[in-house]
């Protein structure tokens, strides 16, 4: 089969590789019928996570399920089944929890586990990581691409919302303009709140943002950007979304944050130096959030999506087939394209 | 009056400085009966925060109060006081919300206001700021003793059990052996914790954990502190509280803080290279806490202490009097004194 492959920096290739086969009685086997690039895939992409040549890629994927191990009780041949970006066994103290992202027996997709932009894909702990969708959304390409994003960037923007504690009424930020802060805009809505600021750079995200239900656009970086929002909120945000991971922004939301309230990290923390921690002290501000757990999401989001009421589909706003995975790599990176959808 | 001057590290004077008299109509003027020096006192001490020769001295205090501004309205002359570690007015909207350390009208003892460590004190926003004691202590310098706590230490140590999550039945960890370290052991049994780890090095102070509550000693560092709690708990403790600051001892807390939970930091963060924030993000690690709004715990916490159910004062282990307080920085410092009452 043929599945994308990592060769080096801004080196991605797609491969024959072996036929992805049942390995555990508690695997299936599914065909992967759409896909995505993700925000954080440009971090390797980029050079700045440290991949290995040869590491397969993808981690957001939706299929029909082709095999199924012995074990299996819940799927069956011909499901369409979405993934979050991790495995879970659904049944360890965590899952229970609701906290399948940090299952003990956690596995991400691609390196040596398969990719989701592939052709095919094993899924292990097929019953605790998968979730069926019903098949009256067959046909409906719009439906499927909303769906699809439940696979990480809206469980993601979800998760920053629900962390950062918006309720009905509150005032929230939402720091980067990508997939990941788009949805957060979106579940920021969905959970009330009554002004969202988003703070980001390119026109034609920030006007999705707005159709999203952001009401304050700030275009402004860093500092500028953290008193604009305390003045137009006469103080402070009461709850932050942190959607990008680097310094500024995290230095950003800890300065924005009302005293005594939170902000929700979901952007992959890559920084070195420490972020502010005296504001954090000094205020009583608590960053929350972390790695969605995607997964505990989707059946709630799953049934909004079927009916109508959420709709994330427009952050895919560029559509390739498996040979135009580099290059969708190439928009991402240039900013050409929010987010890549891929139908292998 | 006689006042604690800072003069540079390691060099604290008693200095003959202007006495403290009402400048708004909602000052008092305090004679102090009890002071403490903290631990957070040792960074100045020790040269690492910056601070200006002729700064005061001192924000744990207790005191009768002497004058009283025009408008006050609670408090009246030869009330006992004790005041929280900053001042608040008690009606503004964070004041409100009981994060009075976030007042807008916030000010710190010591620096260019007087400080506790002296003579008397004039204490803006008497209203807000001030709790008065009950006279039926008067008398009782162990209850007298074990109320000064409630000033600082007392309440920081609840803030960090509070904000680390400690419930019914919790298995929790106290990073630090300090006043404050210990005072979160009492917190932590107060808040119905089932095991208690103490991560330190001291023997007295260890002992002294154990007789406030603490089930586990732990007196190994770093990485071989944090595995020993992984075995011990099978996996991790599900409230930490990080009663120290540095890079060290905030990783040791995010590394043994069950996924999904919280660490307490009430340590005053010194720390310039980013703490594990792969480890919080990875494993949903909320980082909560920050200053204490010891001010917001101070009636409930008195009523313990005075009705014999809260007996924070062992960690007062040195007493001296005004001339005393250069010996006393200095037997902290030496970590001969776990902390030093002043009674000037």
């Amino acid at each position: 089969m043929r599945a994308t492959v990592y060769h080096g920096p801004r080196d991605m290739h797609i491969d024959q590789v072996p036929d992805s086969r049942i390995q555990a009685p508690t695997d299936v086997v599914a065909r992967i019928t759409h896909a995505c690039i993700c925000g954080s895939d440009l971090w390797p992409y980029r050079g700045f996570d440290q991949i290995e040549p040869g590491d397969r890629m993808g981690h957001e994927w939706m299929g029909i399920v082709e095999e199924v191990g012995a074990e299996v009780r819940t799927i069956k041949k011909g499901d369409r089944v979405i993934s979050p970006f991790t495995t879970s066994d659904g049944t360890c103290e965590f899952c229970r929890e609701g906290l399948q992202s940090s299952c003990v027996h956690r596995e991400f997709w691609g390196g040596s586990n398969d990719g989701g932009q592939a052709e095919a894909i094993r899924v292990p702990h097929a019953d605790g990581t998968l979730v069926v969708v019903p098949p009256s959304v067959e046909g409906d390409e719009h439906l499927l691409k909303a769906i699809l994003t439940l696979t990480d960037v809206m469980g993601t923007g979800y998760h920053a919302a629900v962390t950062a504690g918006v309720r009905a009424g509150s005032t929230a930020a939402v720091i980067g303009d990508g997939a990941v802060g788009l949805c957060g805009v979106i579940a920021a809505k969905r959970l009330g709140a009554e002004r969202i600021f988003i703070i980001g750079h390119r026109a034609q995200r920030l006007k999705l943002a707005q159709e999203f239900g952001a009401t304050d656009v700030i275009t402004a970086r860093d500092e500028q950007a953290v008193r604009e929002v305390l003045e137009k909120t006469r103080g402070s945000a009461q709850a932050v979304l942190e959607c990008v991971g680097t310094l500024d922004s995290i230095n950003m939301a800890l300065r924005m944050t009302r005293p005594g309230r939170s902000m929700g990290l979901v952007g992959v923390p890559h920084a070195s130096e420490a972020p502010d921690l005296i504001r954090k002290f000094s205020h009583n501000i608590t960053i929350s959030g972390g790695m969605a757990p995607a997964r505990a999401y989707m059946p709630e989001l799953l049934q909004d999506v079927i009916a109508g009421k959420l709709d994330p589909s427009p952050v895919l706003d560029m559509t390739v087939n498996l040979d135009g995975v580099p290059a969708g790599y190439a928009a991402m990176d240039s900013r050409e394209a929010i987010k890549v959808m891929v139908r292998p």
